[in-house]
């Protein structure tokens, strides 16, 4: 159970949500919630938009916590966009090139789930990825294959429809398997412009995912709270859990669902993965 | 909160205490308890005595759960005496050189516990570091401080009385800096014939400890359960935390005290700082 | 361009090849000959039997001159056959599952060399290795894709067979896709019995590849050297490059050859690619 | 032997200084010049001014060459002062808080040479670094307790009489212990202002140190060089080694001086250690 933190809005620099909230994410990888043992202490990544044609990516398996060149990285860049993932590994190696955000081109993507008995898939969604994306493929991780088998599908172009068909193919792999339930996943992808963020799980059980609440809305709640009176106009985030306990500021998103965040507003619409 | 475990007895493979047992040191990196979040995720150490005139010591900043070396060395060398130990950071940079062990000649220490406001002794501390020893420091916590300062006042021939003058020390020098409760402290130490272990803390709450019943009582306890049958004679664990719940396995060690463990004999003696 | 050492005779501690010579593994991570710039930085490994049903195996990215576990590993484990490994990168990530040896088994297998347009040919690679080996691929290299190519061809069963196979193999692959001299390759490998070694490539020009003369007629050469004196009888090297300038020590292995080596015998045989 | 490089100027990615020319100093990394085998692989750091108060600073232990982060943040972060640094080391273990540079409130400091002997002068350096200096030590090496010792003796008021006296402090020292030749060092300071920087060694055999000509003049040596055309006015370098081989783009600066570097102008000293 990973975590991940995406952030657009006016550019700010990173440590305003990774460090300086009451629950941030570095603090969550030490104590999360909603999770079995609260720990994220399988390596951090960052990717992030800062004008350039590129995004920047910085990855370590430096636990989050302890990683003093993440705190001044985080101190010193400023971006409009940035997409921040601790990892709790579930099998695959401990190393930079399993860790979140993975990068093609202008696209970033972080994933917080499981595909189900991954080690019986994951030859043939290594196959289904088209030959152009293989040469990106560094790493051993499910959540690298689900971001390959989107870009396969079309992300580029189209990236809700692209992100469905890419889930429709994995429940279909793993149904001819025989694992049921097999698809457990938060998504937060950019391309620069926009966040794109999927809640989805084959099973009843969910992984959470909150967004927050503009900030007018927010300041107008909190007209003492000097940190949100300061927060820039047009900004949202999208979490796995609240950076915060105050009421008002992140709400649930419904399973099932994406979100579509840009400065100008903010889009929720039904996902439904596709069979292809 | 660090966590350590040591062993004496007959040859055994390091796995057998470290990563074999339901509540094993590696298990305790992630979660263990009589602790605030459980987590000791700041470094490993272990030195062993495999017959050769030095120990050897491997240490590393990787997480114990992640670390794939370590599963490996545990599972290959064979060792008559070994500690063990996993951190919990206070502050100080997470590097080898601030893992325990730390060495010097013949012998090993691991420290559990802190020095209460050591920022404002540690100069002092290394100036009362006798010269001779004074190369042989290469970290920066007060851990290797109070195995340096024990060194000075004598561990080589002396070693508890050694241990308490280096404890008096301590306490006489933050007393003066006005600092109460200044020492917290589990110590396993060894000279590659005995373990040497102490409970002490100038407050009230201590560090736990506990040791092994000898092993003759804990096979009669449990005449079905293969692993304890299974353990070589006149072995002996010294543990911050019991690495099962078998009731009457493993014993507290009474605070202000200190072990001697060797193959003939468990000796319990009372430890008292001496003002120096 | 790596460079590697095989050992097997008597047990002895891996620190005598590794650290001990004049020209010794660890001295060429930093100033190897035959050889560009000389740098082998890139990561080091070892594979180990010492009786145990699986070999042991350590790999670790940190240079191997500057690492202190491998000195202190190398220094108490004692095995019968080793292979140890430094590495050059030649694209893929510097990472622990990119070290050299790789294991499956009772194997374990190095290389040093490459093959020609890898990120071309490496995705039919990974799809002709039999599915039953595939979980067991951890990193990205040429290397490590050799090896399983050549269990998938039979290596454990017919080890020269399948080392033949899949150099035909591959040479087959990178031919329709028109690299010339697609192969460049010194191969160690050993099942824990015997030691097989492979000098081949597709070009005249061929990665060098030493054996150890016999310990008698070693000794007989160097009455007065002690080092040499004390070797275990029926020991053997297998080395990318001389340990030391003792004329009559080291015999250059013909290209397009395979040793296979035992304590009773070393055998020389052709190396002839086959067509699958 | 380290290696350096000091910039000062326009806001410039510091890619264009340590990946782009034709020996950078990543190249530097592999294959430095004036250098026994031309390594410096045992850690990287950089500090840079970016208009926040404090500097930031990015310290690692991977080797120059392969470290992906870097190469990011390189390509990420805008500077008008930075000054990186790649670590040969002799001695002390390779460790973060061992790599230079070392940062104390608004300065950085970088060091190529040694202190000979060190060893045996390590404790007494380490005791006359002023105690509210002290917290600030984290690492062992002889270049963070030079930088000490200049802020112990006024660096922060008076930047060059402070570092003659710490250097002349050390020759004393070590004249004290019979050292010949104690001092061998090219520092590289800076305050966010200026840029510092010393050519002094006690012996004959002084470490190279070379300042860029003024932008205008190298733009009028090479009117086709579109990279030089490029360049910001009032831009300048300090570097151990020249980056490029143009004729009359780099100025050897002269031994026992010391340098003063502004947007403004470019002045030279003398530097004479004064006994203290």
């Amino acid at each position: 159970m990973c975590r991940w933190v995406a952030y657009l809005g006016s550019a700010i620099r990173p440590q305003e949500l990774l460090y300086a909230p009451e629950h941030s994410l570095i603090r969550q990888s030490k104590t999360s919630k909603f999770n079995d043992n609260g720990l994220n202490g399988d390596g951090f990544g960052m990717g992030w938009y800062d004008g350039l044609p590129a995004p920047g990516v910085y990855r370590s398996t430096t636990p989050a916590w302890s990683d003093r060149n993440l705190r001044e990285i985080c101190a010193h860049i400023e971006c409009e966009i940035f997409i921040a993932h601790i990892r709790a590994g579930t099998g695959s190696p401990v190393q930079e090139t399993n860790c979140n955000p993975f990068r093609y081109g202008r696209w970033i993507f972080v994933h917080n789930g499981f595909v189900a008995g991954y080690e019986r898939v994951r030859r043939e969604m290594l196959l289904a990825v088209d030959p152009k994306f293989f040469a990106n493929i560094e790493g051993t991780t499910d959540s690298e294959l689900l971001f390959h088998l989107a870009l396969t599908f079309g992300l580029e172009s189209e990236p809700l429809p692209a992100l469905e068909r890419m889930s429709g193919f994995v429940e279909q792999l793993c149904t001819h398997y025989d694992t049921p339930e097999p698809l457990q996943m938060t998504l937060g992808l950019s391309d620069g412009e926009q966040i794109y963020a999927v809640r989805y799980a084959s099973s009843r059980e969910v992984n959470t995912l909150f967004v927050s609440e503009s900030v007018e809305s927010v300041r107008a709640l909190y007209p003492e709270n000097e940190h949100l009176q300061a927060l820039p106009p047009h900004a949202r985030a999208v979490v796995s859990e609240p950076l915060s306990q105050l009421p008002g500021v992140w709400t649930e998103v419904p399973t099932s669902t994406a979100l579509v965040v840009s400065q100008l507003k903010l889009q929720s619409l039904p996902f439904r993965p596709q069979r292809v």
